[in-house]
């Protein structure tokens, strides 16, 4: 089959690989249909973080399963399914209270399995998924192909959106500000939109981004950062600072900006992978009575949720899909992504 | 009057000072009748916060308002109060949603007020209260002497234990480690008993401070630390972690201890002042999905809900107070918990 392999910094290629096939009994072989290229792939191919050695990558994907193992129970060849970008295994204590992305077994596909074996990723033609049965979700069939960018959505982006809107305490009524205007931060404005937010303030640089940000639910766009972005907010919310901020970067500054822009009290979901491991500033969360919460987002937890509205088309988060490449492509659309001439790329298969 | 003042370490001296009066519209007196030492306190008294000059000290007090200024509504001569350790405005954005102790013009009392003049000491006869008439909270009469210690620890030990709990999402069926045996990680125990945890597990080398702890509701003790003691708590919890974790120290050790005994998902609620600035490690959180908050405790908005329940006798948390002292005898007072003679040591005037 043929997947992608990212080989170094901007070396992003298309190899020949065996196709997968089922190894333990709780696997899953999926025939991909759609894949992506997720800003924190984008690491590594600026080699912001250093490759040990090329490997497979991708971890966001819908598509068919072909085979399972005898322990699969939930899974029939033909389902069409979405893999959240974690696998859980669905019973220890973490994953019975909901937080499947901190399972004692976690791994993410692409990544290595509990005998140490590569995965297959996601820019793939196929991939072999373990813990299948607690890990993939099925959609009802007949499935739209008009919805399937934003069914893979869910695998990720807007799963991580939503967990970023739920930790910062996002509900009826309130304000919230969305740092970061890539495509996890303009789910976040959706989700604290479908979560009822009255006020949702977008801080973006980018026309494109704030455009869709607003048609996502964002009330207002500010371009500013750092302080005068705190007085950009506070001007906008009429003196007051926001209930809420959702942090969908990951750097230092990005979390001192989600921490400045709430009020006592405030809450600060985030979800940005925190890049070179920046601290939180413990003595002013103590001060100002500021709760953070957040972190890999548990996709498979959130899916039963935002299906639905998924399917009815209530919310249509694949519009942060702005260009669509063949699986042949998958070079450019990582430049496309590195060079921001587009928010998000789509791998069809 | 008669006021405490500190002028170095172990250098505790009771003095007479000017008695003070309204300086301020919004400003009470109030005759205090009872204080005592916080844990706090002890960082100047040990020398661990160096002392610029010295200064009247002591920010917990119950007692009867001598005076009122001309804007004070809601207070008369004679009422008897309860002195939340910090004074709020009441209306800034933060006391609106029930954060004053980050209120725009927070103060502690024995601080300075805003406009920089130092404040009286809570472990004197008298204090002048800024902000009186949104930040005191009136005992309806007749208030029973016996009541008064438990009435106390409202102003902050209590609050600050409830804080803790309910910052960590205690409440019914939940698991929950309170780290730090103090008077207010003993607090945090009653809190979360109130608050229906079924499993507390108290993190208590001392035996007094232990049996103290079972009495408030712990069901379970652990002595042992580090990795020890979380493989303790998981042996407790049939080889779970707790829901829930108080973290009521403020050292950076005990903030690792409060984090590593939590479930994925779980959280952390922090009380402790953050001493010497240990920061929060954020990928620890991210990988976790664990949510901290906490700080400084809004005593003021706890006290309508915690007092009915000291009122009744339904809570206690008065017994942390194991001595009681005069006020002649402050240094000695001091010098009982530094040496952990006393758990908390009462002053009545």
């Amino acid at each position: 089959m043929r997947t992608t392999v990212i080989h170094g910094p901007q070396d992003i290629r298309l190899e020949e690989r065996p196709r997968p096939r089922v190894l333990d009994p709780g696997d899953a072989v999926v025939r991909v249909v759609a894949s992506c290229v997720c800003g924190s792939d984008l690491w590594d191919y600026r080699g912001i973080r250093p490759l040990a050695a090329p490997h497979p990558i991708g971890h966001e994907l819908v598509g068919v399963v072909e085979a399972v193992g005898s322990a699969v129970a939930s899974l029939l060849p033909g389902d069409f399914v979405i893999a959240p970008f974690s696998l859980s295994d669905g019973t220890c204590q973490a994953c019975r209270h909901g937080a499947e992305s901190a399972c004692d077994q976690v791994t993410v596909v692409g990544g290595t399995d509990k005998e140490g074996r590569q995965l297959d990723g996601a820019q793939g033609e196929f991939a072999r998924i373990p813990l299948a049965d607690s890990s993939l979700v099925v959609v009802p069939e007949p499935v739209d192909p008009a919805r399937i960018p934003s069914l893979l959505t869910l695998a990720d982006v807007m799963s991580t959106g939503h967990h970023a809107a739920v930790s910062a305490g996002v509900g009826p009524g309130t304000t919230v500000v969305v740092v970061g205007d890539g495509a996890v931060g303009l789910c976040a404005v959706l989700a604290a939109a479908r979560l009822g937010a009255t006020r949702i303030i977008a801080m973006s640089r980018h026309d494109d981004r704030a455009a869709l940000a607003r048609e996502f639910g964002a009330t207002d766009v500010v371009a500013s950062r750092g302080d005068t972005g705190i007085a950009a907010v506070k001007e906008l919310l009429g003196g007051n600072l926001a209930d809420s901020a959702c942090e969908c970067v990951g750097t230092e500054q990005s979390m001192a900006q989600a921490l400045g822009v709430v009020r006592g009290g405030g809450r600060v979901g985030f979800v940005g992978v925190p890049a070179g491991g920046p601290q939180l500033p413990v003595g002013q969360l103590f001060a100002r009575n500021i709760t953070v919460g957040g972190g890999m987002a548990p996709a498979h937890h959130y899916i039963p949720e935002l299906l639905p509205d998924v399917l009815s088309g209530a919310i249509d988060p694949g519009r942060v899909f702005t260009q669509e490449f063949g699986l042949e492509d998958i070079a450019d659309a990582y430049a496309a992504m590195d060079e921001r001439r587009v928010v998000k790329s789509l791998i069809r298969l």
